[in-house]
């Protein structure tokens, strides 16, 4: 019990994979002009799709990318090696088309929704402008959305970041975009995020939810030293002490930690689940959005895809804990959403041989192994 | 001395990697809106394209993916989980577009070049159809080439696969191949294979040319169980007994442990090295033919690009002594080119990345760390 009913449905609609649409997608792939299984993780993914989605044939567009955005009042203390107003600042980036999500996602023709989850000082005109394309109508193109709030949560450090009542504000936001994606035929969803500070709140949400260790679990970031890593460090470790939270009690974890674009996250994950749509997640971040949802329902893994293993060194014990394996390992560590958007490629090759290699029957070639 | 004039002038023309094109390059991308570095090797790429190219700002288009195919001779001693015929019936299948490779380049939108280096039976009036868009002039498409030799290897287990001659013949092919690539324009080679038979060839490549045990580098390939497994070491072990290839003299290893289309292979990378082409491998057999260039010039493995691990178990050897990092580790043990296509994927990522971002200049980003 969440505190939310509509977060309680929404929980409890998320059920196991379709065993039958997996087995359908099996039985194709082995039917093309390869030995059975010589794609290796490219026809795990078609077979994984099916289970999520319930269709052998399941497609990989149109697809969209969320990014929430919002401010983390832990930046205050020198968690990272960027000033907090480049949230607001990198928020105008991804409108003007400029981000490296933004030219990712116009190459793998990915939709971009913005979401101000709480980012301070953006001007109230702020809109996004339209991509080659968008403004005809035609093709992807950015959106923007936000919850309004205009401000970030507080210092995990020295109390919760945010009472359950934002908390849970803010996963009903992601639960809105995550109808409003599927209300409108998307067929995959990608996860990004900004927010100076918030490799602190995911380290802090990691360390609590998979019991794990402050300093196994806090990186760099996006490029601290040593010495400062180790400020980090000691943050998390005073935001656990300061306000106890209690794993069995996945919202309430949320609140005292997470930041307000990690819990929009989290809104989408499981609405995203709860639709039989496919979420790829990104890195450290999004990770942390996804430990919340599979606390709260665990079905909800086996409907996730995780697209690369990031460098920040608590993803992996993630991804542990997810019982994921990632696809990709480049050494990313942007976030934004930028794993997620290569993974569309992967998912997009999967899907085309699926659907387009010939079958040993209609091109005449053995498949018996040699007598 | 290789034995032709020809090759040993390209072999000398394989100079360092351009340092002030990768200085440039790395230049551009720190000044972009994300933490230096952050995009790991995509950035990474984006640098080895500007130093092989000698560009900072390579393109990755048009490309192509050379896909040689033979028959071998050690076929017949059942090496292979399916029968030699097979290799003929697939030339048709890639000719018509329904093989994962044809998939894949489609795709990524890549040309083809299936090259018959020496497969017995196929009909004189073979000839591909068509991609769409292809006849009309516009697009990728698939174009066939043949050496004409209409018969594949001898027994490399019995004695030379191939006298100097036809191996020199063969890697001249190649030579000539990516030189038309390269006249007409190409930026981006993938090099791609198919022969039933051939991971028996590469494992005793790999074996000669690394020191290696035939056991630690001879795996399933198409998908033997154990038994046929030790069976294909055990012809490997024969090969290099009967053999007794020098590692001193590569033209004479590939002669009597190669495929014909490993030989081409050979050839295209080194041709397209020497014409400062990035050439991305793809697997184990492909990874053969980078070995055998290496010997013949150590300046090459600079120039490649490995897209993935093979999930065949000598890959990794051969990756380890070229000093190369795979990007991609999908359990793909298929050929054809199908990692290089993938791979193509990356490389426009991280092209598109360094071309199509703000800097912190141009889109008022704060890129100082916090005071």
């Amino acid at each position: 019990m969440t505190g939310s009913s509509r977060l309680d449905a929404i929980v409890g609609r998320i059920d196991p994979l379709d065993r039958a649409a997996m087995a359908a997608a099996a039985d194709r792939l082995d039917r093309l002009t390869k030995p059975p299984g010589s794609l290796g993780r490219l026809e795990e993914l078609a077979i994984r799709l099916a289970g999520i989605t319930g269709r052998p044939d399941a497609a990989t567009r149109p697809r969209t990318i969320v990014v929430a955005t919002a401010d983390h009042g832990v930046a205050a203390r020198g968690v990272s090696a960027y000033p907090p107003d480049v949230t607001r600042q990198m928020v105008a980036n991804f409108l003007a088309g400029g981000a490296a999500i933004s030219v990712l996602a116009r190459r793998l023709e990915a939709g971009l929704v913005i979401v101000d989850a709480g980012v301070e000082g953006l001007a109230p005109a702020i809109r996004p402008a339209p991509w080659p394309g968008q403004a005809a109508g035609a093709g992807v193109g950015v959106e923007f959305r936000s919850t309004g709030r205009g401000h970030g949560t507080a210092d995990l450090s020295a109390g919760p970041a945010m009472t359950r009542v934002e908390a849970l504000a803010a996963v009903e936001a992601g639960l809105d975009l995550a109808a409003e994606l599927a209300g409108r035929g998307t067929a995959l969803i990608g996860l990004g995020e900004m927010g100076i500070g918030n490799t602190t709140a995911a380290a802090a949400l990691t360390a609590a939810l998979c019991g794990a260790q402050p300093d196994a679990v806090t990186g760099p970031g996006t490029g601290l030293d040593e010495a400062a890593r180790r400020r980090k460090v000691a943050t998390v470790e005073r935001a656990l002490a300061v306000n106890r939270p209690d794993p069995a009690d996945p919202i309430g974890v949320l609140a005292a930690l997470g930041g307000l674009e990690i819990a929009v996250l989290v809104g989408v994950l499981l609405g995203g689940a709860a639709a039989h749509l496919p979420v790829v997640l990104d890195g450290f971040i999004t990770g942390s959005a996804a430990l919340v949802a599979a606390a709260l329902a665990p079905g909800v893994a086996a409907r996730l895809i995780a697209s690369h293993r990031s460098a920040e060194p608590g993803h992996a014990v993630q991804l542990d804990r997810l019982g994921l394996r990632p696809l990709l390992d480049l050494e990313l560590r942007l976030g934004e959403g930028t794993g997620a958007a290569l993974a569309f490629g992967l998912l997009d090759a999967a899907v085309s041989v699926r659907d387009e290699m010939a079958t040993f029957e209609s091109a005449g070639v053995a498949s018996r192994p040699a007598p």
